[in-house]
């Protein structure tokens, strides 16, 4: 039988990655899929770099979009990442009447539906597991096993960086500068880690799940997004004495035909099953109303487990599967209104720095009280860190977060109170 | 379009669930599917009882091979269970070229192979989600996610009746027998609970699991099984002073060529993380070379999330997908050994009923040196429950389960032991 022949485009950690899976395991693909998988050709600017992996030189190329023309390649992977040219070599692969594989979450969140309108009108598959969570099969679970399930909520831990720094800031303390600096000696976090920890790598990956589970368009730019940097010692402590963990939480949840998609360092009980997830893991909850509660945990980054995944995709792409593209069939997708971030309920933590003097505790539930915040914790510690103010945590029950907001504004104002408040939500 | 027509055959929890799925999201699945799905006819013995679902009376019948013969129906769901008429009615259907939809793990496990063969040669689909883990996608992820990985181990929590009822006894304490009760009236155990209890339904699944990530034909009768009956109390309270947990764990390895495949009351670290699911949840990781390990949960039974995963196979075979049976090609299986239990080594823990006189350490662990096994931990208690005798535990180094019971069987013998020795595996 014929062999499949693929291409890939980025030779870069995951490309190297997907050879040395290809190569290791032909055996047992060839004997899965019934055909052997065949690498017809490699793209990179770099051709001089050793990845350490045994490849006919032949195949290698600088010219990407030779690889996207070329008649004799069936699938092609794109791994050059950035939601620039990384369009183009899709778009030309589609034309061409390829198969599409890719990891890239910032270019299908951003702009993927051009794409896959293309690859519906081409009847080709474009196919990103590897885009979300690594070798967890999240997108895969949704689009097969979940397809007769009406989805409600999608919660999770889906950036590793994130979760590293945050797991180390819990168990060892210390400054976050100097965790991120750890992080990234270990290649656990870019040498440009904006996109991990403002949140922006979070925020593609649940507006990708968000747009197949609901089978809605999501305006990128209307999440919510918060990243870590905010964060101090301080409310690693007071979340360690108040019984709960510190997790970087995507929540994406249809409600009365809108939509709630939101990224926020959240405090979660330490019972609840995201808060046991530690390290570079990555978790996903979805919630159905029959399924209950399913959670898929396992490495969300690194080169060989996000090797599997596209490789998984590629033995898909292979089998010719008949599964549509965003397991919906071609319709026009719907569009949910974004929920403000000011009408979304949770609880909330507010730490105040304060002046240590009497009356504090009255001037600031005097202005909760105004707005109607009922307080359910309060506590009060003595940390060294803090050296004029004393930190002061209020945990508040359920409300909207335009009340907070007008709250903490106000709070601010007060002579007592020394600098910004951090306000985090808490969820159970 | 043309509508798919289905038959159920089995109306009880499982295929009434189905229907109510069905007709509930009847809408999201046209649209994913790109057609309707129609159930065209359901046949059970019992027409009488009321499931709690509208349905046309016509469709109703008490002849199942009608159903499977019936050459309007395209996909047959065979919930009937067990491993005698289930097998006719699967091989009348596929005879009758329709694909077949199961939840059956016995019958796929002791009887699979002639199935899939069949299968196999009318190129139709037999799909069994269900049959593991209720809505947890895991027969679809080692098909397809992980097609592309060496899959190296597979160990699992797959009994939801066993896990509630262990995790009520580290809970709450108590007997097992009124907890087993009181599963039974809050319908988490079967009237007649021994496949359950005793680790054959674990078994069943373990089996099915091992067979498909490794290919290989599984003999269910060389499997090591042991249930849940013979713990007490007293293992509870040693547990939980030794900070672990017990949970039945079902064990699939590939090493050497040869198979490790066996179901075990394990003892694992608190801080593991199949330790921390409770409840009903079932749990399953897998280990692979490149992926590191991935860990899916979710409830594991009931009628509405198992009917979840038959709808997500009813979709699969509605979109026509070509995903081979088995995740492989026709080739025949392979046939590991399966590694002999005595040859398994792990860690273990021994609890001795032994008098309360001196010398009694001494000669346990006399014998025990004699074997050359290493003593990890010790620990008695002066547990209320023990009136004639006082309950020590012996925490081993690994070993193999041979010199074990050699050991064992040797201290059973021991004038100062009263009883028989309860031994359980240990790992991390």
């Amino acid at each position: 039988m014929k062999s499949i022949k693929i291409g890939i485009i980025g030779f870069g950690v995951v490309g190297s990655g997907v050879v040395k899976v290809l190569q290791k395991n032909s055996a047992e693909i060839e004997k899965r899929v019934g055909r052997k998988i065949e690498i017809a050709a490699i793209a990179d600017l770099d051709l001089k770099t050793d990845r350490g992996v045994k490849i006919d030189r032949k195949i290698l190329t600088t010219d990407g979009f030779a690889v996207c023309r070329n008649p004799k390649i069936d699938v092609v992977v794109e791994l050059v990442g950035g939601t620039g040219i990384a369009a183009k070599f899709i778009e030309t692969a589609l034309e061409n009447g390829k198969h599409v594989i890719t990891a890239n979450k910032a270019l299908l969140s951003e702009k993927g539906e051009k794409l896959f309108q293309l690859a519906e009108k081409k009847k080709k598959l474009l196919l990103f597991e590897a885009a979300v969570g690594g070798a967890i099969p999240i997108i895969r679970t949704i689009k097969t096993s979940l397809a007769g399930e009406q989805i409600e909520k999608i919660y999770g831990i889906l950036n590793g960086t994130c979760n590293y720094i945050l797991t180390k800031l819990a168990n060892e303390g210390g400054d976050f500068a100097e965790v991120l600096a750890d992080a990234q000696k270990r290649g656990f976090a870019e040498a440009d880690p904006t996109l991990d920890i403002e949140g922006g790598d979070t925020a593609h990956k649940i507006a990708l799940l968000a747009s197949i589970a609901f089978g809605t368009q999501v305006d990128f730019k209307q999440i919510h997004i918060e990243g870590i940097t905010k964060l101090s010692a301080a409310d690693f402590e007071f979340a360690r004495r108040l019984q709960r963990k510190i997790k970087l939480i995507a929540v994406a949840k249809k409600e009365n035909g809108s939509l709630e998609i939101r990224v926020n360092p959240t405090l979660l009980s330490v019972d609840s099953p995201l808060a046991k997830i530690d390290g570079v893991t990555n978790a996903v909850a979805f919630h159905g109303k029959n399924l209950g509660e399913i959670i898929l945990s396992g490495p969300g980054a690194g080169s060989l487990p996000t090797a599997t995944a596209v490789v998984g995709d590629i033995i898909e792409a292979a089998r010719g599967s008949g599964i549509a593209n965003r397991g919906m069939a071609e319709d026009s997708l719907e569009k949910f209104p974004i929920k403000k971030i000011e009408n979304v309920e949770s609880e909330y933590y507010l730490r105040f720095g304060v002046k240590d003097e009497a009356g504090v505790i009255r001037d600031i539930s005097k202005v909760l009280a105004k707005f109607d915040l009922n307080i359910r914790d309060i506590l009060q510690l003595d940390l060294k860190e803090f050296q004029r103010e004393v930190p002061l945590v209020i945990l508040l029950h359920k409300n909207s977060e335009s009340k907070i907001r007008k709250a903490v504004g106000e709070i601010n104002r007060l002579k007592c109170v020394c600098g910004k408040t951090v306000v985090l939500r808490v969820e159970e």
